[in-house]
């Protein structure tokens, strides 16, 4: 057996993410590794807890990283706050509010489908209709932005129309925090679960977290243990509590200090600038791919600015673009997911990731990809049958 | 807010994990994050899963890591083994075997617990008769190598015994992997799971884990979904098969960078070597703190050498000493957990932390601890009553 040293290739991150990861956290994920339990190591834990806090704009004691990707943060909050037969309305306008509904019904909760199509923000009022016709669903689950369509959905809205039922709402901002407006406070949302590897610029493998004081109710308050030992709020919020640590698991001490080194960078920027950042390179690069016939799929006021969902014209062959743009370019960009395969491409602007620098690069490219494909295309047409 | 950089303390990793970890791996983390659906980073996943089929003595083609620490894969293996009903035998012979016990409870198994006490190994005869007076248990858990206590069980008789009686056998190698003789095949282990911050000398953050056919077979034919979609091990394997890969979560790119590096240094001291410098190191390491007037308090053809378990002397202060090893010399030494708090010390030396540096520089370290602890206790008892 003859492995050698594993040397990533040189890559331009515009996909849906993980994104661009600056040298300054790529570096701090490398200095050596303390114990989990160290005094310096719990005071790092602390400045995190404080700095995701920022993130999500809460003052939320319950805030730390899950020690896993985001899909694990979005089955903690599930797994904690549902207990078997509750009623929960999921609301499903992409891939990830169907996966919602896919871990609400392996908990034993029945979930209420709130359906928007693929490309549309969730309609609030579509959800007050469905809580006034099912009562007592308990938990409303949605998507902030959706990483599968490049939607936005308005979050204060959906909160308001979920406590006016009495049912707590908890938001998946995987990809929401840190690359548009997001208010946990402000908004009044219970619970909301993030990723590290979109706008927070650090590599995958944690799920930051928050719970408000009614989230923390319900979990103190419920008839069983939640079904997961791994996952389990309360043991957790005993590790990472400011009272005497109790042992939980093993923390994935490097990859916090990567968060670390990344929540620093957001703070340093200012949230605000962030967000307004990523609204900016939005802009530009609507603006530059009109000449090259390309546009957004979604309506304007609706869309993200750090996923782009772009319609991928009639005749272009996705794949063969995409590999393209790899293999000559080092440029990854994301393919349409479920029913949108093969009809958007996805363009991550995000985090540090989102400058103008990637907005020119990736116009170019496309423009020369695209080029070719309909030149191909063309003496495909061209050429004589045999 | 003024959160400075981190910058992690001088420490030595002589605990129960997690060591200390090569240059060459943290480097490896440092590398630049790439896309998880990448060709490039498919093909490290290839050679991930290769090099694991040699940590764990195994063809398994179901081996692969989880993207969450050792725990979740305890708590995966269980997830995908169990369905409600279960009867599942639970060795306890440590903390992680009470652990295994409350998991098969979250998850509606019914567990048969067959105790040996903590500091004793599993005994195969007790599971016998266990599975002779209760019927139709389906799995038969076991921590190889038990973090809490420093002892080693008989994996091979275990799975023997389970196998006799018809059930399938479950092995915790968290802290035997790399350290110790583990044969998955050659033991017909139906499952294990590992972690990476012990004799791997990777960071936490991974579980490495292994299915057999007949492992496979069961989670093929369950009645319903596992209650968990993030460790769904169905999912996971079309995410990490070899045929077309299926997304299900963004995979922890940077700390598979880290394994696959850690791996590599593995393979490259050859596994039988590894587990050869463990054994020698060990014994260096007992045979030097006999005149310190320490000893080991597992029974010699139990201990394992990567944690060595250490009587604490009548009237020594278990946590006065191990604050002056970390404030003094840096060095990070394991208390007793559960039962044996204040009664142990468990130092580890595992992974490349193995060497006889480590050695004499904890025996130094011991006899100053030790000498000004006892000098400190006898001023005291000489104190004038006031």
């Amino acid at each position: 057996m003859t492995i050698s040293a594993f040397n990533p290739p040189a890559r331009v991150l515009l996909g849906p993410g993980p994104s661009e990861v600056p040298a300054r956290v790529l570096l701090a994920m490398a200095k050596p590794t303390i114990g989990h339990m160290d005094p310096a190591f719990i005071g790092m834990m602390e400045e995190v807890k404080t700095l995701l806090q920022y993130a999500f704009q809460t003052t939320n004691a319950a805030t730390l990283p899950i020690s896993a990707p985001g899909s694990a943060g979005m089955e903690a909050c599930l797994a904690n706050l549902i207990e078997p037969g509750d009623k929960v309305a999921v609301c499903r306008n992409g891939v990830f509010g169907g996966r919602m509904g896919d871990i609400v019904e392996r908990l034993g909760g029945v979930p209420l489908w709130v359906d928007n199509a693929f490309g549309e923000a969730v309609d609030p009022d579509k959800l007050a209709d469905a809580l006034k016709k099912t009562r007592d669903v308990r938990l409303v689950a949605f998507v902030h932005a959706e990483t599968s369509t490049g939607v936005l959905s308005d979050a204060r809205a959906i909160a308001e129309v979920a406590h006016r039922f009495g049912a707590l709402v908890l938001a998946d901002t995987v990809t929401a925090i840190g690359g548009v407006p997001l208010y946990v406070d402000k908004w009044e949302l219970d619970v909301a679960y993030a990723g590290t590897q979109k706008c927070l610029s650090c590599p995958p493998g944690l799920a930051p977290l928050t719970l408000s004081e009614r989230a923390l109710h319900r979990i103190r308050n419920r008839r069983d243990k939640p079904r997961t030992w791994f996952l389990d709020l309360s043991l957790l919020l005993g590790y990472w509590g400011t009272g005497k640590r109790v042992y939980h698991h093993t923390a994935p001490i490097n990859l916090l200090y990567g968060l670390h080194e990344a929540l620093r960078m957001l703070e340093e920027e200012g949230i605000e600038n962030a967000w307004q950042r990523h609204r900016r390179i939005h802009e530009a690069l609507v603006v530059g791919l009109e000449p090259l016939g390309l546009g957004i799929s979604v309506a304007p006021d609706i869309r993200l600015p750090q996923l782009n969902s772009v319609s991928i014209p009639a005749g272009v062959d996705d794949a063969q673009v995409r590999a393209r743009l790899l293999e000559e370019w080092g440029i990854e960009i994301g393919g349409g997911l479920g029913e949108l395969a093969g009809r958007i491409w996805r363009i991550g602007l995000m985090g540090q990731g989102s400058n103008i620098r990637n907005v020119t690069l990736c116009l170019d490219a496309l423009k020369v990809a695209l080029g070719t494909a309909l030149i191909e295309k063309d003496l495909d047409a061209k050429a004589v049958p045999t």
